[in-house]
């Protein structure tokens, strides 16, 4: 059987999602590998879900007072070296340009807080020069040497990193959580994934911040993916690039430093988090065209058919529809297609419908058919869309609520993160001891803080008192 | 006076144009220089005009059948070796990363045909493929040894290169002109910026095609700026690449392969050409803020002038205006901040006017001044937004048309390229001639092939049998 179906998959997302995950991204064509090791090809379909991304984030960060810039993509090495914890969490894993004789080494970007920074000293000047918020969309670079996956780990991504300076700590605080929220909005709302929010551990804390924020979700084989972070960078980079501004009450001070991005591991998370084993599954918010129409066409019906075929193509255009005419395929084979390519709705029209006014709707996620008049095939996709961005959200939604477990001990602990849940956990917030259970379980790591759970008395792991409670898995 | 004048530029624009440029790009605070060499900052005004180049320019293009993706940053130094004029034509000016032990070495690109031909290779296989249109939004870097200039000529920039392959290369002949077609709707309809647009001679044609059409600008100061380039490639990297297509007759052949850019250059040719002594001119159409609303605040009538001009703010909301309610700034200061920023219009309003109802609306390019009841504020800006457009564009296009000098022999050609005049000329095609013509002139260089020409009988340097009618320039 399945040699037959050349255009399904080949494995099953339950019994292996490691390489259903990669054959899901190449078949569908949302990516390909390139010939330079460790980076990828975004096909047309994973552009355009960025794209979406990109089109709804940048009105909701313009209304904040975001503003876009760009900076160069090359850092002089002496910046790199102004803050020490951030020299030291990313040099590993810089890529260098050669350097001419006499001309300093530069580094491609990993993120982008130096080079900013310098231009900011210059920028801000006074109280009326803040808050200050910068944004820019780019690609990054991050030379791993950790296993690459397409989307989730990359040597080079695309993102948007804002930055952002204010001259109270207060409103430093207060913004690092309301780009969180924005993000939260955006990954529940458009990429229908469910995630947990707190802060990182010491440990899981960005190179140079104070506290990082982040988003978390499950994925279907209990690891968890990070989504985006929100960081409170405190003073040190404003210190090592001597940011200053004159205040309301004449005194030089330094501003608060903010950073905040999400990449297109995102589009690896809602491929990952949807699909299934026929192919691709996307939420209707970000699919690029949200309905295929496939005619039936025989010989003797194939004019008035194909009339309709229009006639629906036109009414639907709002949904950027495919209209699949192509003679040579049949329309089983046309139905694989467009699933393993993940287009939301799919509507058939044969001679049968025509007669009787109606086609045939079908949701890929389900694969629920409805036989809708065609008057009413317009609101009916409309309805039908709304419905499957909901259902996607509520499926993962009680995947990742079935999926927490809180435990009390460490026998525990060992059993449950086994199991692959995401595990709750009293901590006693020592980088030594996350270390500790890193080694003991083979990789599980904190991934945020509860911020609404009140904490028990002794860490998990060491027995010493607890300090909050933290949620715990293996992560991607 | 002009140390009184802290905010306005002080080199004019007629008496050195190359000083003046810098200044006014940098006290705009369109861009600012960088502290890597020949590479720059894109501040908020500078990257809102490249995205409203983008917002403009993607549905274009996906109508005329493209799709957006993104290839990697880095190229095998392999794969640049492949196709051997292009590698001749780009070897210098390659940034490489240091390579690992063992690796390839890789380029950082500087265009993407190679990279985007290895996977066309896989993408393509039956005359169902065709045409393949792909485009890409990134940054690519040339390591340019010549003096760099904001926007016009850095070591990184931005641009957007589409990349297409077609089954025969009467198709592809057609859309390397169609894509320049709407590279000209573009700069003129947007950019307020008149071109012209022919075939390069052989010398100044891209590295690797067999031919290409540019659109050039003629800047103020008499040099012609290359806004856009679209190439017939031929099958020279096809072939490198082994890009094959099954065709309807069953045939096995190389399709014919296209590419097509404009980059972040536009942005230095829309702020030269009508910027004036006070600072950035810029056409509506690209403004990010159309209107400034500047009320003019004494302390017995603040309340009345302020409530409208949060009115009129409301009423314009379609403008993103900026309501400058700034205190401790005179309105005189604030009328030369945003003349220098390039704001299109300026609505001033005093108590007097809110007595008689009316504002005063005040236009950056010529500085007429319209009273207009505040009733009619918002049809007024509209009219006056899209006067001002349309009067920029006459206003260069004028200048273009007045410094196109067509000359008969050499004396005249070197009498009016030394006035800095775009000259049209009988030529004979040849590279060596062009060389010649380069030595002798301190730079002239041909723009383009003026198609619509009929060309005379003798090269207007050596003599030999004219071939074509050029347009000769400097060029940045």
């Amino acid at each position: 059987m399945a040699k037959e179906k050349t255009l399904g998959l080949s494995i099953k997302k339950a019994d292996n999602l490691a390489e259903w995950y990669p054959e899901l991204v190449l078949k569908s064509e949302l990516a390909e590998y390139s010939a330079v090791k460790g980076c990828m090809v975004y096909r047309p379909t994973a552009m355009s879900i960025w794209e979406t991304i990109q089109n709804y984030f940048n009105p909701v960060i313009r209304k904040l007072g975001v503003k876009n810039a760009y900076f160069p993509l090359f850092i002089p090495e002496s910046f790199f070296k102004k803050e020490a914890e951030h020299a030291e969490g990313f040099t590993p894993e810089v890529a260098w340009i050669e350097a001419e004789p006499g001309e300093e080494r530069l580094a491609v970007r990993p993120t982008s807080e130096t080079i900013m920074c310098d231009s900011f000293a210059r920028w801000v000047r006074s109280w009326r020069d803040l808050p200050l918020r910068i944004n820019q969309w780019c690609n990054v670079v991050r030379w791993e040497t950790k296993q690459t996956r397409l989307f989730l780990r990359g040597r080079e991504f695309l993102w948007q990193e804002g930055h952002c300076l204010y001259a109270t700590e207060a409103e430093a605080d207060k913004e690092v959580a309301l780009f969180m929220d924005e993000y939260v909005k955006l990954v529940e709302t458009h990429l229908a994934i469910p995630v947990i929010v707190g802060k990182k551990t010491r440990k899981e804390t960005f190179a140079g911040a104070k506290y990082s924020l982040t988003m978390e979700a499950l994925m279907p084989d209990g690891k968890s993916l990070q989504c985006g972070t929100s960081h409170n960078l405190g003073q040190g980079f404003v210190k090592a690039f001597n940011i200053t501004f004159l205040d309301k009450d004449e005194q030089t001070k330094h501003p608060f430093h903010t950073s905040w991005g999400i990449s297109t591991r995102l589009i690896g998370a809602v491929a990952m988090t949807h699909s299934d084993d026929k192919g691709l599954v996307l939420p209707p918010k970000v699919a690029p065209n949200k309905v295929v129409i496939v005619p039936i066409i025989f010989e003797d019906s194939r004019e008035k058919v194909m009339a309709v075929a229009s006639q629906l193509a036109d009414a639907l255009s709002a949904h950027e529809p495919i209209l699949d005419d192509r003679d040579g395929y049949s329309p089983g084979w046309k139905y694989n297609e467009w699933e393993l390519k993940g287009v939301p709705l799919r509507v058939e029209i044969g001679p049968k419908d025509v007669e009787k006014q109606q086609c045939v709707i079908v949701r890929r996620d389900t694969g629920e058919k409805a036989f809708v008049p065609l008057a009413n095939a317009h609101d009916a996709v409309d309805k039908m869309l709304t419905e499957m961005q909901q259902a996607l959200f509520d499926k993962a939604k009680a995947f990742l609520d079935a999926n927490i477990v809180e435990v009390k001990d460490w026998k525990d602990f060992l059993k449950q993160t086994a199991a692959r849940k995401l595990v709750l956990a009293d901590f006693c917030g020592e980088p030594s001891c996350e270390e500790k259970i890193k080694d003991k379980t083979e990789g599980v790591t904190s991934r945020c803080i509860a911020s609404d759970k009140k904490h028990g008395t002794v860490c998990v792991q060491c027995g010493e008192p607890a300090k909050m409670s933290v949620y715990f898995a293996k992560a991607y």
